[in-house]
């Protein structure tokens, strides 16, 4: 990874009302809205106007219709992305999909086709999905146990990057008076234990040959799929320790699979919470949480982790067992030891932890200096690459970190002024050529 | 299906270099073309610019490599439809799929995202897929026999149309602080012979509540998928009396299904060669095929039915009995069967028939005049409801015909002068609402 000076990267999330489940009712978004292509082209233009790397769209196949929720994942995310490429330049496309449930041909070829089309600007983050919901929306078998997935997810990564460079255009010239010479698209008569696929795709190469490959997981298996296919981890890092220790774990794994660690970036979720002063910050991070006052949150945050608000002292410290998840569970297992490693590292009562964390990513809180500051720390020092930036309410939130916090960012010199014109969105986050 | 006045509909094809394959000789599109989005753009501002109903685009998921071919199939047609969709208002979007090789619940999704995104403007055209190599891009099995592939194909689209139909978010009022009301999205439990599929769909009823569906398959399997679920039929006509067989053979179809026949429109594919005199416009029927005269053209149309130029008198009538394809045979069986249906109704020598079709689809030659009349001609009937023009190369036909064709057509009074503003796709096709 060979570039003049590090760059701070910042992603930006776009899901419907914003990433706060109860949020929304102090934000303007509207159930008309989350399905309206013009919210979201309004959202993208202020995030190209915040310079941010990508548009990030988290993904699940399946309507949650429980009380108290709202639609998250609605759009298809490569359809939205495309959608908005075509209007707004430069900005890079942060796509969710699922390994458990596409065929790896049809998934290589859409994902390279918006590739394609935006020029060089999508990145695919790869999920081995964890849902049951999602599981009974293709077919009657329940989802696969953890490891199956994972399994599955390392053998489509493999064959989708062969699909990916299987066809180059410009590779050979065409023979004389024929349109192409055929045999640059080349059979990759991939045979494994899950796929038999015979190829080439029907989709060339893109201007960065291939998208970029996202991944989210923080288990052991999705540590292992990271450190073999990763090149941007968007993990849940709660604290310097945490995320250095994170690191450490990937850099060994990425080693193990011959590849360099440098180019694996470490972009994880960051839930800013920002106002005037730090006070009015404090009472947002309650109140976006639907929660009126502190002793509330703390309540939430317990129940969480299946603790009885009744029996644990806010002010005595809380252990990283006292958290810890089942790990037989089904769920997004990453997501819920977040709060599991910051406590490890970090000596914590549940007042200071609930300051910590939210929807299981870092929570900042404070002024526009302070959240640049936290952003800036954690950064500076190389334990993270950078943010996936995840609004509490889509419109309002976005709106305050582009006009108050990038432009603090901006004059530290840590964050770009504008886009360089044409670059690939592998360019932009100095990732080697593939 | 009422409406005040009967109108014609035009699509138009939008496949890389055109729609026969030698003709990129004669044009101006070269390789470097196929895969740019703003050569796609330029051909779909002139087709809005030509008041077409729609964009269509066929489509095989996989790259042929072939002697003397040229990539038909690449960019993803729902990726490329959406990138022009959010700059081209007004005009319609065919894409093709198969039902063959997707899964219902993500091609429900992804292709109700398009129409919600487009403000209603998608039709599918849905495919079994006849294609060994697409077969071998998706596993180790064959592709399945024709019955199989068209018994699945019909449960697909019954539990796509559930899906489609299983979000309706403004059908009641979010509860007092709620964000929507949950129970407007109904899981569909569907369990058929081939799916299990819970629902509800994650992405809501579009503008038109869900897109139109076309289908092109003339076996008769396909034929009766046609009347159970197409609105649109794609179909190759190639007379007014293989025109009127056709439809009435459908109309019965639909009418066992229960469905009113004037809810299907036929708008099968017509390939026009237009010049300014009858006899340029057969020179460049003859040169588009790679043919340097009538004698050529002749050998070549005899050869792809499998019959000896040496041993066949160009002017002899030929019968439908020649031409009859094995019905076992595993191509696309639809397609062939044109050519057996013309010669069925009318008595043609070879020298005349290889006048009537290019590309298995209608073959119109002549003057702007001539190619208009020939349009009209089956249309004022009923015979046809419209035409897919196929323009033999991309650019070239598609600016010859936008230029010289449509305003006789609009001068006549058949064509649209204009497109009415914010009409979904199933209004415009006159069809009743879903």
């Amino acid at each position: 990874m060979a570039r003049a000076q590090r760059e701070l990267h910042l992603n930006i999330g776009l899901n419907t009302t914003g990433y706060i489940e109860p949020a929304w009712r102090h934000g303007a978004t509207r159930l008309e809205d989350i399905n309206d292509p013009n919210f979201y082209l309004e959202i993208a233009r202020l995030a190209h106007q915040g310079r941010f790397d990508a548009l990030f769209l988290s993904d699940h196949p399946a309507l949650r219709t429980g009380a108290n929720t709202r639609p998250f994942h609605t759009i298809d995310p490569l359809i939205l992305l495309t959608h908005l490429a075509a209007q707004v330049p430069d900005i890079g496309l942060v796509a969710t999909m699922s390994t458990t449930y596409n065929s790896p041909y049809n998934l290589a070829r859409r994902a390279q086709s918006v590739d394609v089309m935006s020029g060089g600007r999508l990145i695919v983050n790869m999920v081995s999905s964890f849902n049951p919901d999602v599981a009974a929306n293709f077919g009657a078998e329940p989802l696969p146990p953890r490891k199956a997935r994972y399994d599955r997810a390392n053998e489509f990564l493999d064959v989708v990057k062969q699909l990916w460079t299987s066809w180059t255009p410009g590779a050979k010239p065409a023979p004389d008076g024929q349109f192409w010479e055929a045999s640059t698209g080349a059979p990759i008569d991939f045979k494994g234990e899950y796929f038999s696929i015979k190829g080439p795709l029907n989709v060339p190469v893109s201007p960065q040959r291939h998208p970029v490959i996202a991944q989210a997981g923080g288990s052991e298996s999705g540590i292992a799929f990271a450190a073999r296919h990763g090149e941007i981890i968007y993990a849940n890092v709660l604290s310097r320790q945490a995320g250095q220790a994170f690191r450490a774990k990937l850099n060994a794994k990425a080693v193990e699979f011959g590849r360099d660690p440098a180019e694996i970036l470490l972009v994880p979720g960051l839930v800013p919470f920002v106002a005037d002063t730090r006070e009015e910050a404090l009472r947002l991070h309650e109140r976006l949480h639907g929660a009126a006052n502190e002793e509330e949150l703390l309540a939430q945050f317990l129940r969480q982790f299946g603790l009885d608000p009744a029996r644990i002292d806010p002010d005595k410290v809380l252990t990283a067992e006292e958290v810890m998840p089942d790990p037989e569970q089904g769920g997004a297992l990453g997501f819920l030891l977040g709060m599991v490693e910051l406590l490890r590292h970090e000596e914590l009562t549940p007042r200071q932890a609930i300051r910590r964390s939210a929807g299981h990513h870092r929570a900042v809180i404070g002024t526009p200096e302070e959240v640049a500051e936290a952003i800036i720390d954690l950064w500076q020092d190389g334990t993270v690459d950078g943010y996936t930036v995840q609004p509490p309410r889509i419109r309002e939130d976005t709106q305050i970190f582009v006009e108050k916090v990038i432009p603090i960012l901006q004059s530290r010199g840590v964050f770009r002024d504008a886009y360089r014109s044409g670059e690939t969105i592998r360019e932009r986050y100095g990732l080697t050529a593939v």
